[in-house]
């Protein structure tokens, strides 16, 4: 809520995730929907053409464009999470933010954030020593840019030691535990897949920052951006859904500062 | 000359060089001899913390950092021409240089230069096509950034043409033809091997700004800048030899503003 | 036609073209259409994980198993002719067979021909260098393998000479010259995008040996093999139509020998 | 100890660990020295040219060839531990053995063992899971290859369970503790650095199938083969000196059946 008691949120989604010959999301449709756009840097997905490409619809709708840092993985669409040393994570993540900042400069905008992506993601939250390589990445590459995550994550509190700002996300397709984190993915139940539920669970979360978890308690959840998914058939669709029930209820939709 | 008839000559040589685990130029032997490094950006060579390394260590002796950009080929360590389609090219040289900027603002420095390397040197001496899409890429990646390469060039003339910058280099263990042109690498006598040789060139070059060709011509070269090879066996130790000459001989050795 | 009047034809198409998360032919469709498969073996596309699948599926429907060998170039699909040394192409070639061989005789199957794909298919046409190349690289990895091109290519030429097997192939979706080779794609007209006129074409070519060219001669063409295309939108479908109107012209599929 | 009381030791070396244009290893020496080659295949070393080599260079001097296979990293050389997940990773085995056997048939001889490459050599040490996916792409690749490692390691027994051979190895320049398995290489002390003593150590393990502790404890260690390391400065002259300091003390060298 802001003073005003009018809920503010950020929706971001991972586009340009092809890579050549291959395309994965549809950016167009997200960019319609989103205010925050995590753009794949190379690493495990996103050619330079696709990042400008992305760069330049991203500029001209005016959203804000991110650095989707992953670990070097093509393969395996940094979905594996690797024993990288610190030292190499960091420069790895400043390689990453900077190549996209040439594209986002050229598009008349600018690298706004950071959020890592798939497994490094994953392993940030809990794992101490690749959250502080990540953020002496994102300390290198400068601009003191914002970086995107689950709240209590190692990696938020790594940023927010180094000075940081940084800005919390929630999953609306995505089951709780009475913890208010996350239920790994492997366990039954772990995503929503019922295109109302998720819509419901969207305004929820904007409105009253509640969820109910997978166990059936309530449990807050306060976060100022919502990820939508962009990657599976009828992706589209249901974050156009979601959008609009956010805006039916209210809710103004808007990056973060 | 200067104003002052004193030559003034740059030193450029390729660093950074290896890949993970493969190292290949002596870095630290050439930053103590050259004025600019040709920094490789991933594409041929170069991982993200040896562009790191190389741009801390230039930064601290004032060496000139330049992106030494590639087509993407490691496996052929850039020196196999593609057939890359310009829209394609001009965005990996973006990426490429932006990579790099990272480091070297970083390090306090900021990238100064682009060079192509390898094939995309020699492909860009005449195809204009593909010298137009390093250009536009270099454009795009913003900062004006002259371009080192061959008087001559197709590469000088889409610089030129788009208000970049151009500088000019001589190889002072290449032979040169009666045109003052670049033998052919395959041809008999095409790389000079004789240490006194170079250095005797290198001084003549800066001093006289002539060279007596393969065929026995004395042809006008005329370059602001002189390229040194790191690559090979003794090669620090004859860049050094090739200083040491120059400064004896009155050259002030100076990157190019 | 055989022996007693029939026109024999094989069908082949590209498989197994995506990458880790990508996906581009739809797989499963196309093997139910054609008698060959050519499979990527990971230097354009095609993961291990894929290459395995796409033979378990071709050897249970007796679908035969071809080596669609390319340029290293991931970022570019083999799309951008790359000028690799002799020897490194041949190697490149023997890797690529051998790899995929150990997946096809899992399968129960083996690898029963070559192909080149994209650029290195349409470079091996005309340049007999990359083309005695690809033949050393097919004889280096034994079996004495066939390799599929088209007819009069310097790639068959190199094959034959070797004494290879060559196969020769058409295409009913691309135009072709009055010469009776292919018109380049830029060609305004290159495509036969009409399914109809492809599915004629098709027909006609194995009934006849016959085409109509783009400048409207008539031009003879004999081919072992039609080749179908897999990656583009309502490719599984025309591959349908295709092979129904063959069979319903008496024309008996079978892989070659 | 063999039948008449002679010590029957196998020497083994990683070979081919360039790519490209770099190299790392002194390939020629060491094939003067080992009677087993681990051939990187390409993952996290190995082009096809460097495979093509070390495989004809092996068949000549009669030296083993053994695909050693490794995580998909060029850029961590294979030394940063991944999660692949286990059916991935069994095809990513497979896919290494078989394009080196290519080679190895091509040269006269053949793939005759596989050993895992660093981060997956130290992970199948006690990862089940991931041991048991190495064992799966060797199974598939066919040739009930032997398995070269650790004595007791998650590895050997899944390759046992699944009716392969295994082969045991030990390092003299590694540190043992007093259970017999290898000090961590972080641990001060964890590799030795004295060549006398490795040579010392190399014949004792051979003739009395013992090694001191680091602890001091005498500990038994049967093995097989000798891991020898080669790319370090001075490798291959400690290399040959532990193979004449072997036959000096009568242990016959003999690659496993």
């Amino acid at each position: 809520m802001n003073a005003h008691g009018t809920a503010v949120l950020d929706l971001n989604a991972d586009l340009g995730e092809g890579f050549g010959r291959w395309r994965l999301t549809d950016d167009d449709a997200l960019l319609s929907v989103v205010t925050s756009a995590n753009v794949a840097c190379g690493f495990h997905a996103g050619d330079p053409s696709t990042m400008r490409q992305v760069c330049e619809r991203a500029a001209e709708r005016g959203v804000r464009i991110g650095a989707q840092v992953s670990y070097r993985d093509l393969a395996g669409f940094g979905r594996r999470a690797m024993d990288v040393p610190p030292d190499e994570l960091a420069d790895e993540i400043t390689y990453q933010i900077g190549a996209l900042r040439a594209f986002a400069q050229a598009a008349g905008s600018d690298v706004a954030y950071v959020k890592p992506h798939g497994a490094l993601y994953n392993r940030t939250v809990a794992d101490a020593e690749q959250a502080a390589a990540v953020v002496a990445g994102v300390l290198r590459a400068g601009g003191a840019l914002p970086v995107l995550g689950l709240p209590g994550s190692r990696l938020h509190e790594a940023a927010a030691g180094a000075g940081l700002p940084v800005v919390t996300e929630a999953f609306a397709d995505r089951a709780y535990t009475a913890a208010g984190t996350l239920v790994p993915r492997r366990t039954p139940g772990a995503v929503v897949l019922d295109p109302d539920a998720v819509v419901a669970r969207s305004v929820r979360m904007a409105r009253e920052a509640a969820v109910t978890a997978l166990t059936g308690e309530e449990v807050a959840v306060r976060a100022r951006s919502l990820c939508l998914h962009g990657d599976t058939p009828g992706a589209a669709d249901l974050a156009r859904r979601v959008r609009a029930a956010l805006e039916a209820a209210g809710v103004r939709l808007e990056a973060f500062a």
